[in-house]
This record gives structure tokens, C-alpha cells and sequence, in this order.
């Protein structure tokens, strides 16, 4: 018997390439645009001093603007180093029984691998063939419930009486909705936190308010169901967001013009490029998000088109995954880049 | 049933108070001094569009300068938000066997509360009399060791010969030495990664380098070892240090003469204050830290001194804890912060 016996082997997940050259990345779903220009004030203006004293514990500047923002109590929010470290305090926290958690099989592909990683027992339930969750699979007994909404990475919202009817049948089950996506669609599940007081509604600052390089995630709950994340999150690492973090996640969060402003901006080259696909041959998806989950015309695979666009510099997302093996995850960047990727294809599909 | 049933309830880790107002604060060990300015280069020098963008979950121009530092590979480096992150990543990945991990009972009172948190089975070994570690408690079957070197809070550090004989007698555990405090005393145990495959040094920027506010720690250990730490890393949050902090990190690291008169001066106020607490009648063991672990003259209790030292506006840190109930730790502020605490507890300790 020697030591690796107790070490704990996992697959772990596979984040998208980050290329170091000049390439048109639209495959990380990154924000093409900057953030708040109030983040950048807050950052050059941090009390540098400060640096050497560890950060608030309890991130009370953050947490104190996402509550008056989203006009909940601080104590229903928690936030951490990102939506991951949140879901997976949530994970650590909501799952340690000994019942299955039910997500779906085409899903954010972090969620098993959480469970791997903290032996949590979990069952996938299959979407259906237009891949949309089917509300019914999630009635049984189980050990919790992940749903993204939008889904990813489809990209497919379900509005908020869908969430309602699977919180409704889950009265003994936390159940998470990650929101990811929510600022590019459909309809978010906060308002029944106060209704609900097993649901969770995790979002993050990495999509819409184009922070992914800050790392910031936060999460609503009731306040005993947040009470039970902190106790978690004070049990592995006290302070999780640095000095920095705390500051920008602050301004960006009270920067709403500037937020509107990038949303609205995706949301209109989302619809272009939708329809540019279309012409092309492309098999979309409606997308709620701030990417678009396409299928290339008969004849051409998405893997050699993902081959073929990464000769000409631009990076998308392709999943050698079975079910969605065929389809592409295209980021929308900005009108130019979207521009470039509409002129390459073209000339892929052409030929 | 309820969903309660699932949700793993613990009892977290108590930081020391953060207070707000202006106070002499010793208590969290943090450094009196600013970072290297080169940090404040590098923050202000940041290119602030690349916050919209992931950052290299690798973190490589982070782990590169420390393995470049220490003359090592970077294959053999890792690096988390703050030595907690690192510590608990260790935990989850080294001890996931069945046998008790073993780690002293006067220790940093983080171990157990990670062991409770993953389920880690553990037991903890007496330090002796004088609150020395006894190798040979650690010579039996175990599930992995955790020695903090110098320990904390008693500040005692010990010799490479003393951790290499534990490493010695067991071959068959991972050995994780937290050097957190090595920087002001003892001697560390790095050399020891290339003849022990087993071993894991971990460090922090929050003591030495003056960078608590930024949370970043890092550790060492032979390359195999740290793709099975990366692994389990990338299945929770494949990118854990933010935009900010690789840059801050390796800027910090860089600046060896900064590093050298920081450590330098708090090490010439540690010994200064140790002679004048002696001179108050305070018992002090040597300490190899950036604090003191102090027991009050002869008729004075410990904790009326914490409390009556706060009503002066002075934090330092006291412990309600068995066999160490009777004694301070207090950190190593400036020569002006010692010189008033001096002051005050001659205030006190004369009425």
C-alpha cells in the first residue's frame, strides 16, 4: 500500500482554449466589449496600502450592492471566485446525501464533474430531442436538482412558471437554476426565492458584465440556505475574493447603463448572425444567450468546419460529445468579428 | 424528509476580527509594511481589456517566475487563492483514503475543519510540554501528515533533519509541510521534494510578501504529485487566481531586495519586543515567525489582557482553546505599534 492509494483521481473538466495570439475567440462565450469604465476607476483608485491586510471576509461591500441592485436582503447573497466556486460551494453544501442529484445529460459539463469530485451520487436525465428538459423526469425522490437556464450548451431558456412547476414537485430538494446566461434571455427565477426556500439562483459577473478575467460569482438564496453555503465556504478558505475583486465587482455592479448598453449590443449581433447562419444553411437553435448553438448544412461536419475555422484564426467551441457531436457553439463577439466568421464560412462552405 | 437532511452542517473556521476603525491590529499576522512597489507597477500596468477575457487557468507566468525563484520546474508548482485554497485542494486530493490523517493538537486550526469538511477521517498527536512536535507520534500506519513549520501559533520552528525523519518513516502517506512562517526563521524543506516523492511545501504571499489582500499561495512537490493536485483543481474552478493577482504574485516574487528589508526589519522588531515583553515579565517562546506566542506575568490572565488591550484600540489574538488558553499571540507590527504596546501593557500590568 503506498500513498497514491489515497489520492483522489479525477477526469477533471476541460476549459475552452485560451490561444495567446491574435485570433477571433468565440469560443469561451467572453464579452467582446470591456466592462464598466467605473471598474477601471474602482481599480486605479484602490487604497494600495490595503493590500497588505486581508480582504473583508465576508465581501460585505460586494454582497451589500448585489442585494440593494437586485433589491433582495445581504443576507440572501453569497458570492465567490467565480459562478464555479459558487456552484461548487453549493454542491459541497446542498448535496451530502445519499440520494441521487438529477441534472440534465446535455448540460454545463461541470456538474458531474463536481459530483466525481465530491462523491456525490447523481443521475443524468435525458433532454428531449429538441433539447429541452422534460419537467416530469425531475418528480422522483432525489438528492437535488440542477437546472441551467438558459440551458447551455444549447442555449435554450424556459421561462419561470417551467422552474416554478419542478420547484413545486421538489419541496424536499435544494434546487439550483444557474443563470449563467440569464442577462441575454429568458426569465429569471429570483422572484421565488422568497416563495421557495430550497431554491438557489446562481449568476456571474464573467458573461454579461464582461469581468471573466476578475473571477466574481454570487448566488441567491434565503438567508438560512446562504447561512449554510458561508458556514461551507468559511470551512475551505475564508477569504475567496481579493481586494480587487471586491472593488470591481462593486462598480460593475452599479454601473447599469454601461451593462444595458453591452447586453443590448449581443443581443442585436446575436439576431444578425442567426440570420446570416440561416442563409448559410446553419440549423440554429433561438438562442437566450450570448452564444448560438448551430448545426452546419447537410454535407459538412461540425468538427471539420471547427478544424477549418481554427486554420483561418478563429476559435469556436466544437464537443466531441455524444448528441451534440454535430452541432458548433458559436460566441457572438463583436458585428466585425461575426462579420469575419459569416465571410469564412462562407468560403468553407462553398468549396 | 426535508431537504435539511442533505446539507452538510459544519462548523466553520473563525478568522481574527477585521476591524474598520483605526486601530493597532496584531492580531492576523498580516505584515506592517506595503508590498514590493513593483506590485502597484504591475496593477496600474495591467492591460484592463483583458478583464473581459478568462485568465490563463494554467496561471504559468505565476508559477514560472516561482519555479525560476526556487530553482525549480514548474511542473512542480502550484499556486491557489491563498495557502488555504492550496491547503484544502491538498486535503481533497492527497487524503482521500481511509486511514486517520495526523497532524499535532496545538496546530493551525484550519486542519481539522477541512478533515470535518471533506470527511476526512483524522487524528491529532500531543505536542510535548513545551509544545514541541514528537516525531515519533507520526511513525505509525496513517492516511497523510500535516506539519505546519514553524508551527502556529507557537511560532517554534524546526529543523530540515527533524522533518526529514518523519518523512523517513512514512514513505507510504503524503507528508504536506505548511511553511507559511518560513520566511522569518527555521529552515525549509524544499530541497527535500527531489528525494521525496511524497512531499508537499506549501507557502503563502500573505505573511512575508505583505500581500494578504490579494490571496495567493503556492506549493511544491514533485511533478507528479502536482499534476494530481492540478487535476482535482481543474474538477472545482479551473481558473481560481484572477487577472489581478498573477500579475501582483509574480511581480511580488520578482522583488527579492524588497522581500529581504521587509522580512529583515520585522525580524529586528521581533527580537526587540521579545527582550521588552521579557522585561515585563511575559514567557515567550522563540519564535521563528512574524508573531509572538506569549504567556502574561504571574497573576494576570491572558484573556483580561486581550480584552483590555481592545478597549485600547490593540488586537492581538487570543485562543479559548485547551493548553492554550493561557497565552497571546501577537504579530509583529512596526516599531512604532510595538513601541505602544509596550506602553499600554506596562499600563496594565503595573495596576
Amino acid at each position: 500500500m503506498g500513498f497514491e492509494d489515497n489520492i483522489r483521481k479525477v477526469t477533471p473538466y476541460t476549459p475552452g482554449e485560451q490561444p495567446e495570439n491574435k485570433v477571433i475567440k468565440l469560443n469561451t462565450n467572453e464579452s467582446p466589449y470591456t466592462p464598466s469604465p467605473r471598474v477601471m476607476e474602482a481599480l486605479r483608485g484602490l487604497d494600495w496600502d490595503r493590500l497588505r491586510l486581508y480582504p473583508d471576509p465576508a465581501m460585505s461591500a460586494l454582497t451589500e450592492s448585489i442585494a440593494d441592485h437586485y433589491g433582495v436582503k445581504p443576507s440572501e447573497v453569497f458570492a465567490g471566485v467565480g459562478s464555479d466556486d459558487v456552484l461548487s460551494m453549493c454542491f459541497l453544501t446542498f448535496f451530502a446525501g445519499n440520494r441521487p442529484v438529477l441534472f440534465p445529460d446535455i448540460t454545463y459539463s461541470f456538474y458531474d464533474v463536481w459530483a466525481e469530485v465530491y462523491r456525490i451520487p447523481y443521475e443524468t436525465r435525458r433532454l428531449d430531442e429538441d433539447f429541452r428538459i422534460v419537467p416530469s423526469d425531475y418528480y422522483g425522490p432525489n438528492g437535488g436538482i440542477v437546472i441551467a437556464n438558459p440551458n447551455a450548451p444549447t442555449g435554450i431558456g424556459e421561462s419561470r412558471e417551467f422552474i416554478e412547476d419542478i420547484l413545486e414537485h421538489n419541496r424536499d430538494s435544494v434546487v439550483i437554476v444557474d443563470e449563467a446566461y440569464i442577462d441575454f434571455g429568458a426569465e429569471t427565477a429570483l422572484p421565488l426565492i422568497e416563495k421557495y426556500d430550497n431554491l438557489i439562483v446562481v449568476r456571474t459577473m464573467s458573461k454579461s458584465r464582461a469581468m471573466a478575467g476578475m473571477r466574481i460569482g454570487y448566488c441567491f438564496g434565503n438567508s438560512r440556505l446562504i447561512g449554510f453555503l458561508n458556514d461551507v465556504k468559511y470551512s475551505v478558505n475564508s477569504y475567496t475574493l481579493n481586494l480587487p475583486s471586491i472593488a470591481a465587482g462593486k462598480a460593475a455592479i452599479e454601473d447599469s447603463d454601461h451593462f444595458r448598453e453591452i447586453v443590448g449590443r449581443i443581443k442585436k449581433t446575436r439576431e444578425k448572425t442567426a440570420v446570416e447562419l440561416a442563409e448559410l444553411g446553419f440549423a440554429s437553435y433561438p438562442s437566450d444567450t450570448n452564444f448560438i448553438f448551430t448545426k452546419p448544412p447537410e454535407g459538412y461536419k461540425a468538427k471539420d468546419i471547427f478544424l477549418r475555422l481554427k486554420e483561418y484564426g478563429i476559435y469556436v467551441r466544437y464537443f466531441d460529445k455524444e448528441r451534440i457531436s454535430d452541432y458548433l457553439r458559436i460566441t457572438i463577439g463583436t458585428d466585425d468579428e461575426m462579420h469575419m466568421l459569416i465571410h469564412i464560412l462562407k468560403e468553407i462552405i462553398k468549396k
